[in-house]
């Protein structure tokens, strides 16, 4: 399995984020092909401190070519170019293939 | 569902840390209480730039509640007090309860 992550930090109106997230971002991404399984949050918390995130997002997919080839068809390239819409403060994205799990 | 996620930054001498990591602290994550599912990876790379972690952990449990106990069992402060054996700049943590998945 790999997984891409999106991390985003706070932002200046997360009820806009939130609403056009659900309402826009979200069916967008559900197109892309290949796509596995998704989960995100709104409720990030930290743990010893604030958290440096308040929304983060994760999508699996059944390895790296199949991710690359999901980022890279218009509907991956959808999801991408509809980031700065609500994404004020831009995120960080990672991506890693999943070494173990129980 | 609630997960725990850690994320390592680049580690002077990241052999080490794996070697580590596998055979010491993995063992002892796994004692936790109500933990349902693990995963990590060493091989975190960026998307559009460099990543700022090389290693995630994820962690699930049943609910914050269940977090909350895991972390403040013995075993899983036998966990956190191993962090600093191994990573030589800190780790960030963050939990959350997922709000989706398919």
């Amino acid at each position: 399995m790999h997984k891409i992550v999106v991390l985003y930090p706070p932002q200046p109106d997360p009820e806009a984020f939130k609403a056009y997230y659900l309402k826009t971002h979200i069916p967008l991404v559900r197109k892309m092909p290949g796509l596995l399984a998704l989960r995100y949050s709104f409720a990030v918390q930290g743990v010893g401190g604030a958290a440096p995130y308040f929304c983060i997002f994760e999508a699996e997919f059944r390895d790296g070519a199949a991710l690359g080839a999901a980022m890279g068809s218009p509907e991956g390239q959808a999801v991408a170019g509809d980031v700065a819409n609500f994404a004020k403060n831009p995120p960080t994205l990672i991506h890693y293939p999943v070494e173990s799990s129980m």
